[in-house]
């Protein structure tokens, strides 16, 4: 369990990432050496890690970069993948994923990263860190590679909850729309909402109302509405946030995976075809270097949980050391821009304007409130 | 509109497929270069061509191999992207989709194929094939490149309605088997149920109703059924056939080629980006231009409308020659086959043992009824 009277471990300007060490494929070593790789690229980071104290204290006696800048918090007990979000809501406690949570509740730590289970990180999270006032659904976004100048766009929500109503397509879009300015210094973020075709007679009564919701309010969340967008758009360069249900929205990001591992295998099968596809693999190797390195989902690894009072990252249950590094490096770009307060401002005035007339769209958008 | 005295272009043996010459984004000189290209692989089949008389016989007239294989029917009308499936179900008839779905149905020809509206073709198709006896939603059918040896996987529902019940799932089930059993030769495909994780408490109240209705139900659809799989499984070898939804199925389908698509121009950059990679090009040719027709989205061009009287095939709106000609091989390939007659006899002896006692797994399965 957390030990509230330790210090965390902040040097002059370090920011605090609170991460669970247990729960993940490929345990607490491949969650070190992700630590590891972040800590020797970035001198403003430390850590409180969460998990079995004998073990871990084993791992990072090794690891040289980490003295004085990882805390450990023994928590005795581990989330399985297998364990059900309801029962862990309810006897949690002891967990390392719960402590991992709490640290950030007591503001130890700005930003939460696991690996572990996705619904029960979501329900700790939900009732130890609260929902943002305003806030309906929490929902997990994502980047994916993408046509646009920036290389990502935001799809929401991925898995946090698996239905949506037109009210929360709208929260989406704010909260998106939002995690798009911080994360990825867009001014202002083009908005579509995923349906069966781009035609507005296209998808279920909800989306439709939902179509209306959305075009309503982009002055007031401060984003532009491109209207439907098809699945071919996500990876695409319409628009740079995606706003769909989790069901759906999960779906869509295990397919694009599924079919970019896919057709990476079969890349590497058509090299090792013969001697003279081998003698192009290697006169190519710079350049397909470069091509793995942008479409490697371990570099986007990190779902943002979004609605609640307190940032978490969570980290794909498979992650290795890169993977675990390229999640903590999103977390501490967020605890940095101050996000999460930014957010909730944001929400709240988008909630303010609900409550208003429908807004005239040739007024000056995302402007005068001073919210990013 | 169809001239119901002109005998087909039968020769001895040969197969009539009935084609809608216009409503794709390339206009009907892309379909009738499909045309050639399958007239030219393959003496044994035959084509009813529909739409505008004047502009069709001005773009056969030049072409050898379809002369007297290939017989037009003048439609005055073309039902456009844009047009509502509940307008062209009421007013279409003189449309030239309208015309080559009347040709199936008065048994000119064996199958229909057209690159329009895939809506208005499905609203057509339903309206004058009627659904099979036992059938109540029917679906849309498309293959997916995958992990597994014969390099398909069938899913369905890609669009044909975006709702199911857990009924639906189950008919879903009945003839994606029967598809892959006449289509990809597979003798007891493994079916799977599309869901946002395979744990049984995951999804939605209609997906765990429908994961048992499909389980209790393998014996008598021919089917092996591996319970519910995630979206990284389409195109991988857990399965077989993928059941979903139409809403998800088709978002999924567009996700899936947007990405493929997105590689694939990353790819071609990477090869551009230096004198070495250019020449890595040149010596890789062989080999890259097999992994480009492995992942080509024109080779499995072609959703298959499931559960009507009468086989439709849906070429991509966007398909050129090679795309409407891998279109007209399905159809051809699903007439010689006759898979329409085998689907229906499935169909009705899933109902009936769906009107039995639940079935003993361990007694032989997809045997005794003599159903492929």
């Amino acid at each position: 369990m957390s030990n509230g009277n330790i210090t965390p471990v902040k040097g002059e300007g370090r920011i605090v990432i609170s991460v669970d060490a247990m729960g993940g494929d490929r345990g607490p070593a491949a969650v070190v050496a992700g630590l590891v790789q972040s800590a020797e690229k970035n001198p403003d980071i430390g850590f409180i890690l969460h998990g079995d104290e004998a073990e871990l204290r084993g791992l990072i006696g090794k690891r040289k970069v980490l003295a004085d800048r990882c805390e450990l918090r023994h928590a005795p007990r581990v989330v399985t993948m297998h364990d059900k979000p309801s029962q862990i809501m309810r006897h949690g406690e002891g967990t390392s994923m719960w402590s991992c949570i709490e640290s950030v509740k007591k503001g130890e730590a700005t930003v939460a990263v696991s690996c572990g289970n996705t619904g029960a990180l979501m329900a700790v999270s939900m009732i130890r860190l609260r929902k943002l006032p305003g806030v309906n659904r929490p929902a997990i976004a994502c980047l994916w590679p993408s046509r646009n100048p920036g290389g990502f766009n935001v799809m929401l929500d991925v898995g946090a909850d698996i239905k949506a109503d037109a009210g929360d397509f709208l929260q989406y879009a704010t909260m998106g729309a939002s995690y798009a300015r911080n994360g990825l210094n867009l001014d202002r973020p083009r908005v579509g909402l995923l349906n069966v075709g781009t035609e507005d007679h296209k998808g279920s009564a909800e989306l439709k109302l939902a179509n209306d919701l959305i075009a309503a309010h982009a002055a007031a969340g401060g984003y532009e509405y491109v209207g439907f967008i098809e699945g071919g758009d996500i990876p695409g360069n319409r628009c740079d946030v995606i706003v769909t249900d989790g069901f759906t929205g999960n779906i869509a990001l295990k397919t694009g995976e599924g079919t970019a591992k896919l057709i990476s295998d079969f890349l590497r099968e058509a090299f090792g075809a013969n001697v003279l596809s081998k003698m192009a693999a290697v006169l190519a190797l710079g350049s397909l270097k470069r091509l793995q390195k942008r479409i490697d989902p371990r570099r986007v690894n990190g779902g943002v949980f979004l609605g609640l009072n307190g940032t978490v990252v969570k980290s794909h249950g498979s992650a290795d050391a890169t993977g675990v590094s390229a999640a903590i490096k999103l977390a501490f770009q967020l605890a940095q821009s101050g996000f999460n307060d930014r957010l909730a401002a944001r929400v709240a005035s988008a909630g303010r304007a609900g409550q208003d007339a429908p807004r005239d769209d040739s007024a000056p958008s995302n402007s005068g409130n001073g919210i990013k």
